[in-house]
């Protein structure tokens, strides 16, 4: 089973690694990262670089696609050889999924027309201008799209996503091999729980690294 | 304030990116990923591949170091390099801090004698080798050494240690930013809480990985 991890410049590491860190346990599973061509691509804040290991044009039939979101988002979206491959191999994957504002790349490559869909909170308004209806939950199955919230949901989704591909003892494997047990120091992670000057910080400091 | 994210082959990437994508954001942060060659490193498995921008001699006096695990542990720390960077830095860190199997590395570089000590659940009793006493929990701050329990607990602990360097309101706008509201789909988190067939399998699993 192949799963395709896609990169692109200032991609957030964590919406790459989470999912990645999770599906590759999958008995069976390939993963590998294709981006338009091979080689290290900076992440955001140009401090780790992630290396693409094939160019879009050989990967050609995954079974399961995963797209991270990131501050190169908006760019990527811009690029049609991305939108392109992107429609093409939905055509014949077993899952399409996305991570963060991965869901934006999704919806411009046509993919999320009529579903039903989840991204970052800062960006949960732009999912309409696909086509898409946007449901605030950790993530988003409907029919072979997964969509996830913001950055470490990925994490959240991929676990859902391994049970259905292996089953509930895989996934729980996963779950302890990880030893994923989250114990956050503070219930701050949705904008619903998080105090309102804090939700007003981090909007003002996300629109600024966007900028 | 510069982070120094130790880097080196088949390093476990969430481990990795984890404390990473949280440390980032702390105002003032610059991060490094030093190895001991500046380039491409293979990560477990050989599929994703992360970069280094630094090389040990390059990064003298980091306020705060970060050491993961994963399979690539074991050589790493015969690697006496390594070790000795760790040793040097430590004299002038405002935090030492490990993630998984991470902690064996910072053991044998002697920094763990009389702490108190976490490391993934399946490494624990290797910790008293090193002088250390194994807690079993998420993560433990004892003087300016801090370490996480497996994986995934590298982004607890680095909440709690971006509380301590910038106060729970950036912490707390951190975990909003990465959207940290954790829904994993079981409750396998930990050996206590995951079903005995389970630990049973992943310990066969991680230690057919790591031969």
């Amino acid at each position: 089973m192949q799963i395709a991890v896609l990169l692109f410049p200032d991609v957030d590491p964590q919406d790459v690694v989470g999912p990645y860190e999770v599906l590759r346990w999958i008995p069976g599973a390939q993963v590998v990262f294709p981006a338009t061509a091979r080689g290290a691509l900076p992440t955001e804040r140009e401090s780790l670089a992630l290396v693409a290991n094939r160019t879009l044009a050989e990967v050609e039939r995954p079974d399961v696609v995963v797209v991270p979101g990131g501050a190169g988002e908006g760019r990527a979206r811009q690029d049609a050889a991305i939108l392109a491959w992107l429609r093409r191999v939905h055509e014949t994957t077993s899952w399409t999924t996305s991570v963060c504002t991965g869901a934006l790349l999704l919806g411009a490559a046509g993919i999320l027309r009529g579903k039903r869909a989840v991204t970052h909170w800062m960006a949960m308004d732009e999912l309409a201008q696909f086509g898409a209806t946007a449901v605030a939950e950790r993530y988003v199955f409907d029919g072979k799209v997964a969509t996830a919230a913001g950055v470490s949901a990925g994490i959240d989704m991929a676990l859902a996503l391994a049970t259905r591909i292996a089953g509930p003892e895989v996934a729980q494997g996963i779950q302890l091999g990880i030893e994923y047990d989250p114990q956050p120091p503070f219930d701050a992670g949705s904008p619903a729980k998080a105090p309102a000057p804090i939700v007003d910080m981090v909007r003002s400091t996300l629109r600024a690294a966007a900028a």
